[in-house]
């Protein structure tokens, strides 16, 4: 990897990029990779191609995003692309690449397609943050400020679930910790990340969670969502896509379903299993797919039609799995 | 130390107990502790004076953990009392204490009165699991097993709320790094802990959120708990304790009170702050204490005249602090 750093060190110019529909890992990767490497180039420019979710605007620097145009781009030495699988991931702005003389390809996805002139993928690390952490500390050996550690630590934070996802190891704990050591305000992150709700997506989870009924003998949790809460509390989809994890979480429950009313007779459902039921299969059935543990689909009818079939699809994927109730806990297959 | 590790190795029998009302540090670090020293001593009662709540039935060699009898009590050479401010936090086993020749107390609370023959204390570890890993690793010199690991780590991710408390320091992610490569399973502990919550729990979190409501420019976060909620769904008081967090962590909240309908007209109060607003000086208007960001306190009276009590002396407590709105996030005084 030296050949990175002379690189690295001899560019004219530098792009950061990362996906579109930002998250944690892809603003907090590409802010801490920018910020240090604008210590020793004066020609750093770090792209956005989303809008920036409001939840991240405490991120130390996060001014430096510039809203990517394609008229207005210059050619790169080196285009830095971070988080991202696939090149498509970069929406509009893929683009860039074509303007830039070495693409460095920086990912932890088992996806990854190798794009890059330069590919650094690690699909043990848990995040692109702990990769970038490594790409500064080891390969261009350049200090890592307090900033750049927030920054670095909000990515692997939100990107394994405050360390509950199995992509979480040891190293992870490790880099942590030296990045804790470097300045970080765990405090005042928590506070931003988690306790800064907005209070219509509250009062949509208590109507939600009124909807919650438990079925098959406990093991499948089902709430719907109608148009008509759609339309009262208008939040942004982020705001919805994590609230089935309240049926998934409660005990005894193996699949959980959502139906989203997302147009008058059309029916967005989403499926999260707890155990070895694969809900990727579930969603086939209906012309969708996904994980074995995620999956969605698309179905036209009414709420209650929908409901019906989803139900019996999965009651068929329970008797199919044979008597599930026994594995409820402790089986893993990823 | 070495007097310890002495003392450990030559006693004819030792004892381990923790506090009543146990928590996931009390329970981990007491099995950990109680497990490992049974590889070198076959007299090592490990004791527990309370219900072991449901969630932590999984814990490894959980039945090793005896009921607490006075009757039945022999004289120890050697008590380890595990994650106790106070010996009164034993209740009733604190007599354990006088047939005893050697009290070891090992504790993390900024309280604690070194009411040992032996005390180590570390107020800035994160929990006592993470003491009793060095204990085992570096003064008694023993082998850490995967299950012990489990147990310590089940104390530290329950004690530091995952990692986000302020309780969380660079060595409390290395012990955990160390503790993931002697084989914890993550995922499974996870499901145990976080995604095992009760049905009727669920639901009345829908029921809580229903009632809460946004006051004083939405700094005030405030939810009721009638006495009818309470007694259709006869929760555990851990299920309601917590639940106080969701008004807590709305943006721009900077107080949450719960008021709970405990009794008829008789109104148990729960205060958490999450600015520089001291809860624990409203508790103490109405007679009852806490901490700076959490306190409680029971009030005469109707729901409707506690509210009106409440709001009033939080109102109070918004303009003594001048205005409060500028500081609704990053300020810390802990
Ligand atoms: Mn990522
Ligand atoms: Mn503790």
């Amino acid at each position: 990897m030296n050949n990175l750093k002379d690189m690295v060190f001899s560019a004219k110019n530098i792009a950061v990029i990362s996906h579109i529909n930002p998250d944690g890992d892809s603003l907090g990767s590409a802010l801490a990779l920018a910020v240090t490497l604008s210590t020793i180039n004066s020609n750093v420019t770090l792209y956005i191609n989303d809008v920036l979710p409001a939840k991240y605007e405490f991120l130390p620097e996060v001014h430096r995003f510039i809203m990517f145009k394609e008229e207005e781009l210059e050619e790169f030495d080196i285009t830095f692309v971070l988080d991202c699988g696939d090149i498509d991931r970069l929406g509009s702005s893929r683009s860039l690449a074509d303007r830039t003389k070495n693409l460095v390809n920086i990912d932890h996805h088992v996806s990854n397609n190798h794009y890059g002139d330069i590919n650094i993928i690690d699909v043990k690390a848990s995040s692109t943050s702990q990769m970038v952490y490594h790409l500064i500390d080891e390969i261009l050996q350049l200090p890592i400020t307090p900033e750049v550690a927030t920054c670095l630590y909000v990515g692997i934070v939100t990107d394994t679930g405050s360390f509950k996802y199995d992509n979480t190891s040891p190293e992870t704990h490790r880099v942590v910790a030296k990045l804790l050591e470097l300045g970080v305000d765990i405090e005042d992150i928590t506070i931003h990340l988690f306790q800064n709700n907005s209070y219509k997506g509250v009062k949509f989870l208590g109507e939600f969670l009124k909807s919650l009924e438990i079925l098959i003998d406990g093991k499948l949790a089902l709430a719907t969502i109608s148009l008509q809460m759609l339309n009262k509390y208008s939040l942004d989809p982020d705001e919805t896509d994590s609230i089935i994890n309240y049926g998934r979480d409660i005990k005894g429950v193996e699949v959980a379903v959502t139906l989203k009313e997302v147009d008058k007779n059309l029916i967005k459902i989403s499926l999260r299993s707890k155990t070895n039921i694969d809900v990727n299969e579930i969603a086939k059935a209906f012309g969708g797919g996904g994980h074995k543990k995620a999956s969605g689909a698309t179905l036209k009818g009414t709420i209650e039609e929908v409901r019906e079939r989803v139900v019996e699809e999965v009651r068929k994927a329970f008797m199919h799995n044979g008597d599930g109730s026994h594995c409820a806990i402790g089986i893993r297959n990823r």
